[in-house]
């Protein structure tokens, strides 16, 4: 059988969970890389359990350098000290790495991609790749074709970030919340049943948490140049999918009906509102989806220059998984095409 | 029996429920104008009910301009359109009437008061008063004290607010989605268990909701000069209190020690956060509770004289119920001050 051993590691977490699910369907669908046999790696805790793949139970073993390194491909799907731990045990002359923790995004010897947004950035790499924050993510897919064309100067965003963007433990505790919330009569400040809070990243002096500090950096990298971004990262109670309130100026004499145009075109977005009605998108609308949802895209009437937009995706998809399956993609037909070797490979973008 | 005569109609629903609660406990901690009599009144549905006050119970009464004429001071804690049918009915030179509903607001004739923020609007009026929008309530009072230091040029807010910032029936919507949740299979975009979405009031031509419009007018008028507001306003599935992520600019020289002076000593404002245990105001914090709290005043690193703030209050008592009651105070303090009566009347404003 032709195609590429692919390892995950995380394989058992909420992201690593949407990776395997999503190579199963795009590989049904053909759009992706072939691949000859997939392994599952998580921590000792998660070991042993069999995950379903394509009509076969695969077993998840315990990440072990030499395990990975007869991998062709390995996606890092866990926390950030896994990453710290065993990236650095791989040679990547070899093994290809795609991580999606933090640990070394801001690494300047590390491309950190956004597939629509700077896929030249892979011209140059030493075999590992990161995938951004999740929230910058949906952010950029909805910033860059405005800020290719009218050039960004200052971004205000408030957010609205599920609870399965911290995890399968939070996504747990919401759960849990929720359910009990009419029972219980003490409640902690920090209790999430329809409650929220500013997000749970450690703060510095500064007030600014360490999610909105990921946000300034990986948008920075991202796009090459510095921005004046000022964030605040909120957990709201909801399952699945972020949503943004993004206030942008520009340098650039900025037209709505063009910009509505760009994102009308952009890959990976979908503008979504029906005033009448007063539907705009929402969590639920974006959860599952590969596309980010852009909704009210306006002119901000108390600045010139400056557009206002509510932006919704699913942040484990393109924010995560998605992204990160895309960055694969990208690098395999980089391989295939040096090699001579998989001529039929498609490298087609896998977008929403 | 000495004291006023006072009605309240939309007793049954969420706000005068509230106000009844608050009448009780203010009675009892003698901090407020003596009660001879409290009459109830709602829509023919809620007709009829009783409801305990003071160890009694008060029969609910439909809404009649006779019933109403008799009376000292009635508070409108209903819909628009019942305010719109009976206010004008009412003969304001002997009774007061204070309007919670956004039916006056506007009106030139009609002071629209914070008893922290303009009580000297007070001093000249027709016997009606209004009570402001409660995101703008809340939103002001946090603004307010840096406003009359730095004076405020531009503001972006993105609200996070609560269902029952609906009424009773967006309340039950979400307790009742979120129990069906996870049995449901197909759910409407509006859906409201773990989901959020755009301000429910209708959209205009330019994308602002009617929500966003009261916010900027309202603000405009009790701050008494024209603002640059950018408000996005969000519903979120949190059962009681509204937070805010706001960015105000200033004119002035901003220094954020003396910022944080001065909504320490500003009345009805809690600062409240933690750095080190990421604990910030939360809506569950702030639910009955009478203050407005502010946690993470800070500068917005991308803009001089710009700060931040996270802004939680609970709607129905410092947004609706508590304010509508103060200025009731303040009304019958005047009104006992003209007519020598009742000199041991205590006119001490009630603040969180």
């Amino acid at each position: 059988m032709q195609g590429y051993k692919i390892g995950i590691v995380g394989a058992t977490g909420l992201v690593g969970k949407e990776l395997i699910k999503l190579l199963e369907k795009k590989l049904l669908e053909q759009k992706i890389f072939p691949i000859k046999q997939l392994f599952l790696f998580a921590s000792e805790r998660s070991e042993m359990q069999k995950v379903p793949f394509r009509g076969e139970f695969l077993k998840v073993n315990k990440i072990e350098k030499e395990a990975l390194q007869d991998l062709d491909l390995v996606f890092f799907m866990a926390d950030r000290e896994t990453s710290k731990t065993f990236i650095p045990l791989i040679d990547h002359s070899k093994t290809l790495v795609i991580d999606s923790s933090n640990a070394f995004r801001l690494d300047k010897k590390v491309p950190l991609i956004i597939p629509e947004i700077n896929p030249q950035k892979l011209k140059k790499h030493h075999g590992l790749i990161a995938s951004p924050n999740c929230t910058a993510v949906i952010l950029l897919m909805a910033l860059n074709p405005l800020h290719t064309a009218f050039k960004a100067s200052r971004i205000i965003a408030s957010t609205y970030q599920a609870a399965s963007g911290g995890g399968a433990k939070m996504l747990q505790t919401l759960e849990t919340d929720t359910h009990n919330y009419f029972s219980l009569e003490k409640k902690s400040n920090h209790y999430f049943g329809f409650n929220l809070f500013l997000h749970e990243s450690e703060i510095e002096e500064n007030k600014q948490s360490q999610e909105e500090k990921e946000i300034i950096a990986e948008t920075e990298k991202i796009l090459g140049q510095e921005l004046l971004i000022s964030p605040t990262c909120v957990r709201v109670p909801v399952l699945r999918a972020h949503a943004i309130s993004a206030n942008i100026k520009f340098k650039k004499r900025v037209n709505l009906k063009k910009a509505i145009a760009l994102l009308e075109k952009a890959p990976g977005i979908k503008l979504f509102e029906n005033l009448e009605k007063n539907e705009f998108a929402t969590p639920l609308m974006a959860t599952e989806q590969e596309s980010i949802y852009v909704s009210r895209l306006r002119q901000d009437l108390t600045e010139p220059n400056t557009l206002e937009m509510w932006i919704v995706g699913d942040q484990l998809l393109k924010g995560a998984a998605l992204n990160a399956l895309q960055i694969a993609q990208l690098l395999l037909a980089q391989v295939s095409k040096k090699s001579g070797k998989d001529e039929k490979f498609k490298v087609t973008l896998v977008t929403g």
